[in-house]
């Protein structure tokens, strides 16, 4: 149960002086207890080794990006191959024009696609082509959901002034009367309402989204001639093929994609349909590296391996598999457990468990036995995960809620 | 003199159906003369291939990213070896660690670094840790300064709301009582002044800073408690090594680098000193693929080659070799050409050209003969511009002018 942590220690030091405050942003090990590695050294299929050589089941893939497993080995052939001829250049190799074709024919509601490299670089610009097709400037986002590091979205206030927000106003999750007042309030200024597919805060629950609310938000632009922005930055490529609320027959005007998209390699991208695509020619979109080639060649495969392994059925086998299992040992253990939002990003919390003492300690529990899980941040599975790897997983969970409750 | 480009009209065609305006950004051909490429299929050393097979010497490098030459050899082995163990993880790998050590060693007044991915995201985020060092909001930024395409900064309004550039001062470079004046109506908000280390904006003359309005800025923030803010995201690692003031004696209190940092790898970097590092540790900055090992490799390795290959004093040659051939060749043909800024990162305009008739007419001429150039954006040299290449541009660029001057 001891495990060796001096490299990833000696780093951390290092770092200190070099970094502010040693870490920063959401892979800060600084939040997760004690044990959690900081840096990692390698990655394979649905495991990760740390820089001490410690290995991990990796219930995080890496907040996301990792939908097929680390290093599949089709993305990787195709982002290797392209590597060996060139990568950014002074434009766009074909790749570009074949993955915005697939994601056009892909995506239900997509008539034209553009690149990024951040996902907050794709929420930000859905937000720009609102404003520029409506000539208005408020938007509507829910209270506490996560659209990105800019100053517009992020999380903390830190430098971020009053005129970074003074055109946004708050809506509830799934509360359409909350939309609908904030709307009220815009007035005749509304550009567009930003939604989640589901609600996906860090720290509490997760929340499906209510077919109504969607259906409501939809027609609340409709109304008002304002735009609604899918935001599938973290969802995307892991619920459904088309789109997170293409069962719901909810289509957006725009979304944002990143993270799943190229299997860990850097891309982003905003969809939109044929209202949107003069004002999309409006704004003035670019980056350094938004135009290059090997990520885009790697979303491609990505893409492709989705639909030709049947990730997404798989991965949602794999995740409820690991619900119920986690169900069962926790009433096993006396603890109420509440996982809650789509089995193949689930969030994981205790009942009962101000401050996540228990919920801390128990993924603590779980870390020194090989499991990377977080404790009030979802969860993301991959289509590496097969049965195997999620018995592994839940012979070492059972034994970490024992370590919990004996701990208690 | 006649080219195909069969393939990259047919990709074109394709574009146009699935990207707004079939193309966006620094680059879209569409702003260029006809004849030039928009689709590329390879590159290597200062050469680059379109997809018709067409072959350019390469004086755009990627408008700035690739600094040794495209691929180089050491950085992409580098780069592909990291590829082989991990990239995008749970948590940076030890190259965080390294990259950061490096950068403060390099860079005269960095005592810390924080990575990204955007060129955006570095001056964004120097912004954000100005105000939240300062509790201030004001921003003094030179007219016509580019620093990036997020809505604060972008140069196309499209989209662009008056409060996302309230907190926006604007000065006149070189023109230090303009820029005190601008700090006098911050008065007690001003937070900080961004500025690059020499007048670089599109469509015009480049200018070098001033010595005495750089220590005239250095100056003011030091009056005012300010942040200096230095971008050097087109000039950093092709100027001077310890960063493009570092010859005054200037430093910045933080600086945003990319682009050439991982010759073509995706990276930003925001650099600080010890004054600013608290502040830094209170601002949330983060994003999906700001800690994947590749890039941070791939940076190393160029910062290192750089340094063994002399590559800067390489360029400079090079650049002085090129900027004197174009003199003499515009002179024996009759034109009069303006080359300003650093050889290494030319602007060449004609003199008496309204429209830039005669620049892209020579430019399309140049293209045609297999020199990829720019009517109206600084060039870049790189390291693999050696004499045998610069005599080749110059054989053709001799060409090109004659062909202008027949056409008049």
């Amino acid at each position: 149960m001891t495990r060796a942590l001096a490299r990833d220690a000696a780093l951390r030091a290092r770092a200190a002086r070099v970094v502010p405050g040693g870490m920063y942003g959401h892979l800060n090990a600084m939040q997760l207890p004690a044990g959690f590695p900081q840096f990692f050294e390698r990655a394979e299929g649905c495991r990760v080794w740390d820089v001490d050589g410690n290995e991990y089941l990796d219930l995080m893939c890496s907040f996301g990006p990792v939908v097929l497993g680390h290093r599949h080995p089709a993305v990787e052939a195709a982002a290797a191959k392209q590597a060996t001829t060139g990568d950014c250049l002074n434009g766009p190799s074909p790749a570009f024009v074949e993955l915005a074709e697939r994601l056009v024919d892909t995506v239900d509601h997509a008539d034209w696609a553009m690149f990024q490299k951040n996902g907050t670089d794709a929420t930000t610009l859905c937000l720009t082509i609102a404003r520029a097709a409506t000539g208005r400037r408020k938007i509507l986002t829910a209270h506490g959901s996560y659209h990105g590091a800019a100053p517009w979205c992020t999380p903390i206030p830190g430098g971020v002034t009053d005129e970074d927000r003074v055109n946004l106003l708050p809506f509830v999750y799934n509360d359409l009367e909350s939309a609908a007042a904030a709307a009220a309030q815009a007035g005749g200024d509304l550009a567009g309402i930003i939604v989640c597919p589901h609600k996906h805060d860090v720290f509490v629950d997760q929340e499906l989204v209510d077919p109504d609310f969607a259906r409501g938000l939809r027609r609340l632009c409709n109304e008002r001639g304002a735009a609604l922005i899918l935001d599938e930055v973290r969802t995307g490529f892991r619920i459904a093929p088309g789109g997170s609320w293409e069962g719901l027959g909810v289509a957006p005007d725009l979304s944002a994609w990143s993270k799943a998209l190229g299997n860990g390699h850097p891309i982003a991208a905003v969809l939109g349909g044929e209202p949107l695509r003069e004002a999309a020619t409006r704004v003035f979109a670019t980056g350094s590296f938004w135009f290059s080639a090997v990520p885009m060649v790697a979303a491609l495969a990505t893409l492709e391996t989705l639909r030709r392994e049947k990730a997404l059925e798989r991965m949602r086998e794999a995740g409820t598999a690991l619900r119920q299992g986690l169900a069962a040992q926790a009433a096993s253990h006396g603890f109420k457990l509440r996982q809650t939002g789509p089995e193949v990003m689930p969030m994981v919390l205790f009942d009962d468990d101000p401050g996540f003492t228990n919920g801390r300690a128990w993924c603590a529990a779980a870390v020194r036995r090989g499991v990377y899980v977080h404790p009030f941040h979802n969860w993301f599975l991959c289509a590496a995960h097969d049965a195997d790897a999620i018995r592994s997983v839940l012979e070492r969970t059972d034994e970490a809620f024992g370590e919990v409750r004996r701990g208690q």
